[in-house]
């Protein structure tokens, strides 16, 4: 395919072709001037997604659950959006692959769209790339958008939480709701899915994270927690109704406004960090700035020193 | 006591006054002005302590390695500065604190010098405080800075990389050495000791780092490996003398100079994203950003196009 105007292709994707959609995300994911066009006119489209960030320990069955989840959207005859964060672990290339083989299933369903991202060059990373592109997804006229993360790394636990509904998964067995809390998952819950239920201690788990909630600083909003065993497709009705639940108590009381203002304002911050970032890297490879490394190097300049004189000179 | 002049307590400091030392340290932990000042002083010095960096997994033994070390530097006669970094995890607080009660052996020996760092606003962390503080045990006098980290996070190994000589502490027993691997520590070291030798597995756990270090892209130098019993003082003669080996192997080779080079110019690097970081923020407050918010909430200016408003007005 040859290089395509960004306006041309944000409209060829608001009419549903895919392949400018994909492309689209691509220009977004590897942070191209054609990127930043395209999620400036989503942004400007006024057309958003509802976001459902999915999060919780390698393992969990987060795939295999947000699969489920899929079919239970389809089954209200809605479309569906999917971006799985892929932080592109050498070590864990098996896995991922292994899931998203098993979210085929969606893989011919002209109502789903399923795109993996990874860091590949954005200014600001994922949490920069992510959330541009769920806009995109929610600009082309996608009613809702799943964010799965692979595993919980801070950028992943930071763009689940940036969702307008943010869902931890659990499994059952001592400890797993302790490692949530641990891992600061017990916080950024909106929902909570204890998969593989079919297995034992479901109410060991479920007692821990009551007692959590127990200790937490609610307000008029408890998480729900629900039992599911995604692989049986059981209980997938019950975790989108609760996911449903979440979003309209959200919109009703004014989260989703707020939630979506410290998202944009976060994005702002990332950006203009990025950008100037950027701009120290570009100031340190400068021709004249490499004497003055040199100088420092001989001891005759301090670091704080220059940056002063470097910066005063790009600000 | 009261304020001071930063460089009547730089020259209090390098006149053997402990006091004035240790109150300019808390001065650059707490990124105070007065703290940039003296590094600015300690930089242009040109009084350079020989840094070692002692890093591993917490539960090592770090710290009574450290203090056993630091018998036999006092052994030969020589002064010693020690940096302990303390990232302050609420988790770890009572091992600290153990910790550091053992090493008060040392505590009335005028000629040991030992400080615990933390994060305390200082702009850019301890990946900035800390090599400026070490900066300054050298300006003061001490031939050699010993920079021990609690636990194995990114800023504690980036710190611990950065030293003159970078010293990795495993223990015997099946997997040390691997999670050491995993962790990224076998390509900083310098130095290897197997602490807690009198424990079973130390011949497994040689076998695997001769193991990897076969593996590894090595030149001209080849990490030794040093068992130690800390706790019963056996052995340190020897960790000492490996790492001084490295130091002369790294002054006559170049490295020692190439590492200030890089190290010096990663600090650099730090200093100037802090002080960007420090403008965003302050620009983020700007009454007539706070507008431009607000429009942004409002969906009429996206993220990248403000971004790229804020930057004009900054630079």
């Amino acid at each position: 395919m040859r290089q395509r105007d960004p306006k041309e292709l944000f409209d060829r994707a608001c009419h549903g072709d895919r392949p400018s959609l994909a492309r689209a995300i691509s220009y977004i994911e590897r942070g191209e001037k054609q990127g930043d066009e395209i999620a400036s006119f989503a942004f400007r489209s006024h057309r958003n997604a509802y976001t459902v960030g999915i999060t919780g320990a390698p393992g969990a069955g987060k795939s295999t659950l947000t699969s489920s989840i899929i079919e239970v959207i389809r089954g209200h005859g809605e479309e569906i959006g999917v971006i799985a964060i892929d932080p592109s672990s050498p070590f864990s290339g098996g896995a991922i692959l292994g899931d998203r083989v098993r979210m085929q299933e969606h893989a011919l369903d002209p109502g789903v769209y399923i795109r993996s991202m990874a860091t590949r060059g954005h200014l600001g990373g994922l949490s920069v790339a992510v959330p541009e592109a769920a806009r995109l997804l929610g600009a082309v006229g996608f009613p809702s958008v799943i964010i799965e993360t692979v595993g919980v790394g801070q950028v992943e636990v930071e763009i689940a939480r940036e969702a307008d509904t943010t869902v931890v998964v659990v499994n059952p067995g001592w400890g797993d709701a302790v490692q949530a809390n641990k891992a600061g998952l017990m916080e950024i819950a909106d929902v909570f899915i204890i998969n593989k239920a079919d297995r034992p201690g479901v109410r060991e788990t479920r007692r821990d994270l009551e007692g959590m909630l127990d200790l937490s600083n609610l307000g008029d909003y408890r998480p729900p927690i629900v039992e599911t065993v995604a692989a049986d497709k059981k209980g997938c009705e019950e975790a989108w109704d609760a996911i449903c639940s979440h979003r309209d108590y959200a919109k009703r009381s004014g989260l989703t406004d707020k939630r979506r203002s410290t998202r944009t304002r976060n994005e702002l911050s990332r950006i203009l960090e990025a950008m100037i970032s950027n701009k120290v890297d570009l100031l340190l490879k400068n021709k004249g700035t490499l004497e003055m490394l040199d100088s420092m190097d001989a001891g005759t300049i301090d670091p704080r020193t220059l940056a002063n004189l470097l910066l005063a000179a790009v600000t």
